[in-house]
């Protein structure tokens, strides 16, 4: 008798994709489901939800290679409950191949509209002379000498905030909202939780996980909403298995904020130095 | 009799478009022209490419608002001659709009290819909170200090390179390709060339500008192209208007060189410190 009980990671249940056919340009679809375990105050977590697209590109039988690029755009959010996701091989060479995702959910009137989109890159790499010009912080304390936030500032908790695991060392939730302006950047340890191997779906997730630089850069709650993010993936499957479910290393900062919408930029690194991914964002926010 | 005669720009030339009709989605579909002016070596000048196809969205009778977010993909190589672009307004909601975007050209045997993929976000934006957290480096010298490059170690001069004027500050083509690796960095003045008035159009094309990073990193005449490109804008068409035909300052950055790709990030300030626009990039290289 075992007493290893296999459970499947939220992560997997979340980014789990039914096929339901496909139409003549060799377009997928899937039939997703909205996870509890990833809700936000307002339809899922931005990270789940592009992760779900990537899923749908990465399942698809005539994917060529290894992601590149995403960019996926917040058109609605998404309602709880089921989803169809299609991801469309719009051009494929030898080495490379583009694609084009949306997201559609069928409202109370039975019509379907779509709520996301995105494209994406996958290609065959080949080794190449390879090198970074954006070096990891160095002397950071290590994870477990941090302790994990409380969210205490951040308003009530919400259910995908409990599937990561973020130790914040510098750029932390204010604790005050007091709207002392601040710098807008953060720099943290972060992984999933329950721990789970990196993989390009976690990447991607993970990859919205810096919370709006607006929060930081004025101390006051301020309602936002992602409305697009672009990932661009710097290694290779073999890479990210070397991560293990070891903590990345993640910085984030803003650049402009302008009238009801700002952009920040961040950086995810493997906990020895290697840049994994750097990643962009659109926010809107409201005040 | 006037002495006032008038030409087209260049830039307006190659962004022009003639509707060709409308589907039940909503998508338009017009027909342009690849324009000799922006040639590079292997199809045009990318950034011509992405106010193509920002022109399609921004001559749509239903765009709503003003460019939020841009994000274009490179699926191939522009043959010279006409083509298609398709701009879909994906979503639309109250004040903000999504944008799905495809190129095609007709190829020898008669198919269409997609050639070229996009989205955008287009919004009405409302006055809030605004401010930067990217200042603009000062005590730079005067672009009329600076001399014009020759190009004269890129290779054979290409006629996109004659559209703009670059005076760079830092960070140059090498003069020599000797190998020796130096950062990524490259700080310029940048306009138009004959000088045009800015506009989302304009901007959209002068955020390809900034030459690959790795030529610069490595000094190694490196093949390369653009496979995606995104640009998040920070300004409303009054901003734009504000610098009229005056150069922009541009800095760019390489962020990771892996296996065949690299980053690019870089930033676009209107001569008076307003930051106007931000841009990353993903681009192929062959060794």
């Amino acid at each position: 008798m075992s007493s290893d009980v296999s459970f499947d990671h939220p992560l997997d249940e979340a980014t789990a994709l039914r096929p339901l056919g496909d139409d003549a340009r060799g377009a997928r679809r899937y039939a997703g489901q909205t996870h509890p375990g990833y809700d936000n105050m307002l339809g899922p977590y931005g990270g789940i939800t592009a992760a779900q697209a990537m899923a749908a590109v990465m399942n698809h039988p005539q994917r060529r290679g290894e992601p590149i690029a995403f960019t996926g755009n917040y058109a609605a959010a998404l309602a709880k409950g089921p989803f169809e996701v299609e991801a469309e091989p719009a051009r494929t060479s030898r080495t490379t191949q583009h694609w084009l995702i949306r997201i559609t959910q069928t409202g109370a009137d039975g019509a379907a509209a779509v709520v996301f989109t995105g494209t994406a890159m996958t290609a065959r790499r080949r080794p190449t002379w390879s090198g970074d010009d954006a070096p990891m912080p160095t002397g950071l304390p290590a994870p477990d000498d941090i302790a994990r936030p409380t969210w205490s500032g951040a308003g009530a908790p919400v259910p995908w905030l409990a599937r990561y695991d973020a130790r914040f060392i510098a750029g932390p939730l204010p604790d005050v909202w007091n709207g002392q302006e601040n710098d807008s950047r953060t720099l943290l340890w972060m992984r999933d939780n329950p721990p789970r191997p990196l993989d390009f779906i976690s990447l991607t997730a993970l990859s919205d996980l810096f919370f709006p630089r607006i929060w930081r850069r004025r101390a006051i709650m301020t309602p936002i909403g992602t409305v697009t993010i672009t990932i661009y993936y710097h290694a290779g499957a073999a890479d990210l298995a070397a991560a293990g479910a070891d903590y990345l290393l993640g910085q984030a900062n803003g650049q402009a904020f302008f009238n009801g919408f700002f952009d920040q930029s961040a950086r995810l690194w493997r906990r020895d130095g290697r840049l994994l991914a750097t990643t962009h964002q659109m926010v809107y926010y409201k005040e």
